[in-house]
């Protein structure tokens, strides 16, 4: 066994993480333990991965997800993740089906989950929406499991929620922990995540909510900055207060970009919908009201536009630690002079970090089969060795 | 071995099926021992699932899926079959392709069946067309692999025509097999496949003519129940007395849900549309009359509206044998003061039945995958005991 | 081992291919051993399929397809392919993702590729597009390897392209050298690549360019005949001519379909638009302009009608050798009284080929897989030989 995996085994080892049969929904529903173990995990298939060896678990067996907006990063993600474990992949593509609220969800939710080991559900568009279909899923396979419908009752991935985005700011942190070369380095480490200004509107809170929500678990300290008015949901700010407090790190709100950036070790400059606007846009699409959306578009675009200065400019970044931060961002950026007029992020920095942004997203594939991997292994340490045991190529005969 | 699974093997061994290279296009087309030996590998495939046995005997190769209609239970079903035998999954859509009659179909058929093991073909909307079309597939391939075109003549199993709906109705009948404890105990029991209301029109006639057709095969008192008016196709109805007269069951027609209600064992109340509606449905999609099909459509539903006491409520449920028959739909339901005003049955009774139906419609993955695995081994037993003896993990290294 | 077998593997070891790492974009960028070696395998891999022998060689991993046209055969054959070497297969359906140029393309192809082993493209509607998307691709994917971004640079597999098609021509080859029992037998023998009517326009390039850039490699007499006016890209004539001169074969354009068919041991009768019709089409495609592609049509239309006597009959059939030359084509075909009015073949040409067009396509499933292997494998007859050794059956346990 290499020294690589043998560390990270060591490393998993001092764990005792309790995710066994339990959904993946939130960061801050998961132990410090969960949390680490997981990037152990995802750490040991990258390894595996990449020194050719076979990590399949599952022979046989689906994983369905289901998109209830477009996407493609995390629709590969998902796909590969499926892949690396052995598990065949369905979607259910509801504009082929169709799938509500009420006794619909209860019975398809048992319907695609006969032989199915994991669904995987992006649903952000409605604020109050996302996470709530995801448990209605839950209890719905919960009873379905329980009165002998499914004999195995397949495990939960929230592949970006109206909360939370948890597959991206766990592949986040899992970057951060490579670049500064260990969790324990990230104490007290500077992380600016501001607003940015985009010539487009309606982007979801997941991402600086997941953000906050994470990163202040490991000591870090966080700076969130956006322009007045454009704040996120209170329960995640107060959720990134306490775990801040509880992990020696320190969280504050700022309506300054420089301030956020001023030392900062980490920038993740990114453009979101003010959460006040969201709710309003997420009455109007209940409502069905298409004027009221237009409406709604013109003025927040007039209010975005006010704030063009909340650039990631070379300026700006010089303002940061030695003018060397990291830059971060979930992907695709909106480059000014590049996707856009005018955007989150001048095309010189974005261009010296592009390679680190790919890397940040290339961990994705891995920290979702690690979530479905402790979800279904009471002990992960014992089936890595089982893996590595068994030493089969992942490629060759 | 498990006793479970003997027991089944030994059943399988009673029988002399003849399925191998076989389509399954209408259960009236199998003998007995055909539909018994599908139950009976279709419980060995669950039982091997549910033991976490690896049931693969498939290593490499795709099973195709063509719907022609919307749908995700048996989509599912079929995507799961497929995964349970290690078979890779494409779908042929349709709008992405095109795919008609004549030269195209006996072209198509050919190309999308190099190196393909099955194709599962759902066509339900055209009266006289959908079982027409899987034969003039089967025709293709049957010339296709005597011309050297196609080394293996892919399976076809019918997953919805216009006539039957043989996956649907071989699961309902498996579980009814595991409800009442045994195929024998089935002899003498009453079942009420009758209409129901439904505020929509142009429900295919397949669910209530494949259950008429295969529950007379064993033993049954089956009864069709419906208004005036709302009659299946004629040869469908002769399907089904001549197959009572050898079971030694019944099979009587009545315009009464009560009288077919009294007594009942199972009931089955579902709607559809009649017989010479679908006709004239057909002949006007045919000739793309949209102003036709709106003015049948207000027509039926006027007509249908006549028959809202044709509902499966907690009142008619006394009716049946101790109050207590076995409530049985293929999904979804329209339940009333739930998914609809009024509809198919009232929510209490659905309520009380709902985990049922679940487990009725659990079958399905298992039926599928037992008609691809009859029709691709010469002894079914043997493999079964193959893959029992291999004993590898379905989840696990 | 096989006789067949031992034979091509022999075949194998007389070559020194160098595809290892290598993207399969055009015919002529590749030596003849690549060419041989390539036809090779695709024979191999079917003798495995054929004989019921395992041929995976990934445990685990995506192939992953990217169609920006409308495709059946060869969306099929790349999901065959994928399945026959072990790959699970993941579509990147631009409609509910979104691709472009620049920055687009590169992030996107790393953003898909983390984890995949190959990328199959089409992309043949606007000319002098499909290859330099092909090409941006590959060159993202480089540099994306170079950086540490993907740990394997999956191959890049051309699935038609505005300029060639190779993994038809492959085929097509490959099915002649099966038809003429080798390829030696196929110098000196005459193809005609003929143009021939179709009620429509706007077909691709691709394969008549495919054709003569691939046939004149191997000693063939290859004649390409077209009414004025409908000539190639004139770079695809050049590499023919060149290719020609090289390989002791023949090169020769002509206006007469006669003159053509005059002793032809093959005749391919396919329609296409004018390369400087594809390039009007493709500034209006540009341009968005609706009104100007209508005329385009229009007038195209017309000139097609002036060269309605450019249809394969049976009358033509006899100017070849012996009457009997190999009717080809890479289907579908426009046949005359049976899928059109009027077109490209008489039904009772085309019905008595039918079967050998079938044969035809039946390779190129095989092909695209041996491109696949070529690319992963740097001594492919070594892994033929584990997988003979290994001996695993492809269906059965």
């Amino acid at each position: 066994m290499k020294e690589e995996l043998k560390k990270i085994l060591n490393e998993l080892a001092e764990l005792n993480p309790d995710m066994f049969g339990k959904d993946f929904l939130l960061t801050w529903e998961k132990s410090e333990d969960d949390l680490k173990a997981t990037m152990a995990v995802a750490e040991a298939l990258k390894h595996f991965y990449e020194n050719n060896i076979d990590s399949r678990v599952f022979n046989g067996g689906l994983g369905v997800s289901i998109f209830r907006d477009n996407s493609t990063r995390t629709r590969f993600s998902f796909a590969k993740a499926c892949s690396l474990l052995g598990l065949s992949l369905s979607d259910l593509d509801e504009k082929k089906s169709q799938i509500a609220h009420g006794e619909t969800v209860r019975e398809t939710a048992n319907m695609i989950s006969f032989l199915n080991e994991f669904i995987g559900i992006r649903d952000d568009m409605f604020l109050g929406a996302g996470n709530t279909y995801m448990r209605e899923v839950g209890e719905a396979l919960d009873d379905g499991h329980k009165q002998g419908v499914l004999s195995r009752r397949p495990g939960l991935v929230n592949l970006q929620c109206d909360i939370d985005h948890p597959t991206q700011s766990m592949s986040d942190l899992t970057w951060l922990k490579e670049y500064f070369g260990g969790l324990e380095n990230l104490k007290g480490k500077k992380i600016a995540m501001t607003w940015a200004y985009s010539p487009s509107y309606g982007k979801p809170l997941s991402v600086p909510q997941g953000i906050i929500g994470l990163m202040t678990r490991f000591g870090m300290e966080v700076t969130l900055a956006h322009p007045e008015g454009y704040g996120l949901i209170p329960e995640c700010i107060e959720v990134a207060k306490k775990n801040a407090e509880a992990s020696g790190g320190k969280f504050t709100v700022t309506n300054s970009m420089d301030e956020a950036f001023k030392g900062a070790d980490i920038v993740y400059p990114k453009s979101w919908a003010p959460f006040h606007v969201m709710q309003r846009r997420t009455d109007l699409l209940n409502q069905g009201d298409d004027e009221g959306l237009k409406v709604l578009e013109k003025e927040c675009l007039a209010n975005n536009a006010k704030f063009k200065d909340w650039e990631c400019t070379e300026e700006k970044m010089k303002l940061t630690k030695d003018g060397k931060a990291l830059y971060m961002h979930c992907l695709p950026a909106d480059i000014t002079g590049v996707s856009c007029k005018e955007g989150e992020v001048a095309d010189t920095v974005f261009e010296r970090y592009r390679i680190d942004t790919y890397k940040e997203a290339g961990f994705k594939p891995y920290i979702i089969a690690a979530m479905m991997f402790m979800n279904r292994f009471k002990d992960p340490k014992d089936m890595l060795e089982k893996i590595a045991k068994r030493n089969s190529p992942r490629v060759g005969v």
